[in-house]
């Protein structure tokens, strides 16, 4: 099996120059159920050779049992270990830069004074030329407070920053657009939405991320009603798109029907009660749910959903699921024969995909592959594309099959750098939002320009 | 005399290939008082020459004037007409970028998740390593309402925002930091105040521009007591930093001692109130005022300021400055035989520098070259670089000895592009905040970084 990895050390090995000894490494490393990623050659001479290895690890003690493996083989010598991820995060990973080049004086009186007057009046007269000389309309902004950040809860916002920059270089290297970080002090949803309110001229859309509930769905409801900018919660609507474009490619490789299986969500936190939504939008079938918080279960009453027990679920469910942020909470003896299971608490699932399948599940994965990267960067490019100033549920909906169908043969799931699958997506969102009457956006014959993103596929 | 443009137009001309004809089309540009840019050369064949000619104008019957008289050589023909400031500005003109080559899914393991959550627990157990780790130490939050925006005054924050992409611009290029466009929609001084403290983790510096008077005053002052991060106004300190550095080499070049002069301001808006605050501080001296407005009289006086009329700062100020809005406001028998004049109003001065020379100063600038943009980049990065909380009058005063010390032999002030002279001023303050006592940074024996500042002088 292999780990639910949460750190990345280099490792550099020199080694005599000889066939097979890296394929000995490779094996010891393995041997210890250890993730290897990157190989690079450093050196290599007539005699020596030296290579950085990137290995997935879970801690110290974790990265003890590697050195004690690899250090059996004699012809190798460890020369250094380090931090691969610290490395790339020296200094951030994003900037602020200008796209134009700034050589000469001339090019300052372009730029900026006195040329840029000529720009400023021209928005001043109308504002729409803002979409043509600004950045505002190639702008999203990445707000968070820090309060639900990955495994660590409330670690604050600068803490967050990391995940913000993460996400930022995604959404530019992906599909060309501006994630402009916009770190929160407060945990009153009124102040956030206020401050948002305040600051929306300097974008074109806004991205809550890393929110605590209950907090994360009324800033997202104010923000929809009081902002004429679209707003999506990736936590919410971005994992649940990728979750029901996982569920659509599901039911195809086991032959079952989407719209008249029994569904279940077990704990029905940030990611639950969105993806329980979604899906009742999607199927017009009401969603099963199950969660302590009195609540978390009024939310998904109004939603739409009925309740019923974990274990009312497991037996009655043809779908499950499972955000509990609890490991193992699903016994093998509870998984109903061809039951589809997603168990996508980090950092251990409910239940062990191959223990599921064991147990008779059709299918079962866990939540490596349900990444929000997947959805947010298309969705975003067709919204901004379209000039919608909403994101909908026809919007959602058309990202959700897309993904699906960008997926390679017998996979769950595209890559998150499969540009194929990302300029699908912004395609399918613009369409939707003109088809839905939201936009109203025409451009060359097409609906929309999906600019940026790059096509030429990628590994 | 040289025109006051505020619009540059390029003109794309074809002439047969032979020598001289550049000269009689440059000179015919020439008489009719318009500035030349830059000259490329599109097209070079054997028969024919085609060239791009930037001018600067002023407006239409401006522009007509050219052709009119260019025209008139018949080896020359005009091929278009375009608007380099608006192809400069198309799209924007900086982008939120990834500084790491995202190539791979392992690299997306390292920028993001999971890799990330180790950078975001280091953040959380200590948040100095936000230093090391995140751009937040580089991040300088532009901010905004447009509400005194170049000669418009009040046009709002989206037809500022060009304004504001050309200061980033020059901050990343000149100083390597990252400008983050901010657009505010209140004009109520505690809306921006209590906005800016909400978002405060982002920045480690935030630059108040083009908000309008009084707002501007409070704003700056509660920010100065409320925020941990330094604040400057660039209309206030950063024009008032280029000012007094003029002022230093205006008094040499006339061989006048700054300290002893008697001074005198004309007009006490934004800019005029910091010039007279910041030289009363530099000289010890009360500085002379003169305005209309009761509450910028109260304000004056209350930064140690005097009174006095027009007419009587122009009968007894050795250094006069003049910011009033207002063209041609000191007429020629007002000047003082000997006096140093800066005339800073737009588009049209309040006396020419030529006319002043005439009647008898020694020396007269208009406010092409008093930019701010010459003493904010360096102003920034030592500030953070010396990880200095405030930036106060010991920096500030640091700054502008930087930039007159920077200076060409005979010249009053460095260039925009200059190198030598952001990296001066840099250096002075950083330097100045440890010597004062507000930041205590000490990095490789030096005081700071002064980090990518590029070296090489250019044009």
């Amino acid at each position: 099996m292999v780990n639910d990895y949460q750190i990345v050390r280099t490792i550099r090995f020199k080694n005599v120059n000889e066939v097979g000894i890296l394929g000995k490494l490779t094996t010891a490393i393995g041997k210890t159920g250890t993730s290897i990623g990157e190989i690079k050659t450093v050196h290599m001479g007539n005699r020596y050779v030296a290579r950085d290895i990137d290995v997935f690890i879970s801690g110290k003690a974790h990265m003890a049992k590697v050195l004690r493996e690899v250090s059996k083989i004699k012809e190798i010598k460890i020369l250094e270990i380090r931090d691969a991820v610290l490395e790339i995060h020296q200094n951030g990973i994003i900037k602020m830069m200008n796209t134009v080049p700034i050589n000469s004086l001339d090019d300052v009186h372009k730029i900026y004074w006195p040329g840029v007057s000529e720009v400023c009046r021209l928005i001043g007269e109308n504002e729409k030329w803002k979409n043509s000389y600004t950045i505002i309309p190639n702008n999203v902004g990445l707000v968070t407070n820090g309060s639900a950040v990955l495994e660590f809860g409330n670690i604050g916002p600068v803490a967050a920053m990391p995940v913000i920059e993460g996400k930022s270089a995604l959404l530019q290297e992906i599909a060309g657009i501006n994630g402009i970080p916009l770190l929160m002090n407060s945990g009153d949803p009124d102040i956030i939405v206020q401050t948002i309110k305040e600051v929306e001229s300097t974008f074109s859309g806004i991205q809550l991320t890393g929110i605590s509930s209950p907090q994360c769905f009324s800033v997202l409801e104010k923000l929809e009603s009081e902002i004429r900018i679209p707003v999506m919660h990736d936590d919410q609507q971005g994992n649940a798109v990728v979750a029901l474009a996982a569920l659509i490619n599901a039911c195809k490789l086991t032959n079952s029907v989407l719209n008249e299986a029994t569904i279940g969500v077990i704990g029905l936190g940030i990611t639950g009660t969105a993806i329980a939504k979604l899906l009742f939008e999607y199927t017009g079938k009401p969603v099963m749910g199950f969660t302590r918080s009195k609540t978390s279960i009024a939310r998904h009453v109004l939603n739409g959903g009925t309740l019923a027990s974990l274990e009312q679920i497991m037996r009655m469910a043809d779908i499950v699921i499972a955000t509990t942020s609890k490991g193992n909470v699903i016994r093998p003896d509870m998984v109903k024969k061809r039951q589809i299971i997603l168990a996508l608490s980090q950092p251990i699932p409910e239940i062990e995909p191959d223990k599921a399948l064991e147990a008779g599940a059709s299918l079962a994965i866990n939540s490596k592959a349900i990444n929000n990267s997947l959805s947010c960067p298309g969705i975003w490019r067709g919204t901004l594309d379209a000039r919608s100033p909403v994101i909908n549920f026809e919007m959602y909906k058309a990202a959700a099959l897309a993904i699906a169908d960008s997926t390679t043969e017998g996979e769950i799931l595209p890559t998150t750098l499969d540009p194929k699958a990302h300029i699908a997506v912004a395609h399918a969102v613009a369409a939707a939002a003109v088809k839905s009457g939201v936009a109203r956006r025409k451009l060359d014959g097409d609906y929309f320009e999906a600019r940026d993103i790059k096509s030429p596929p990628r590994g």
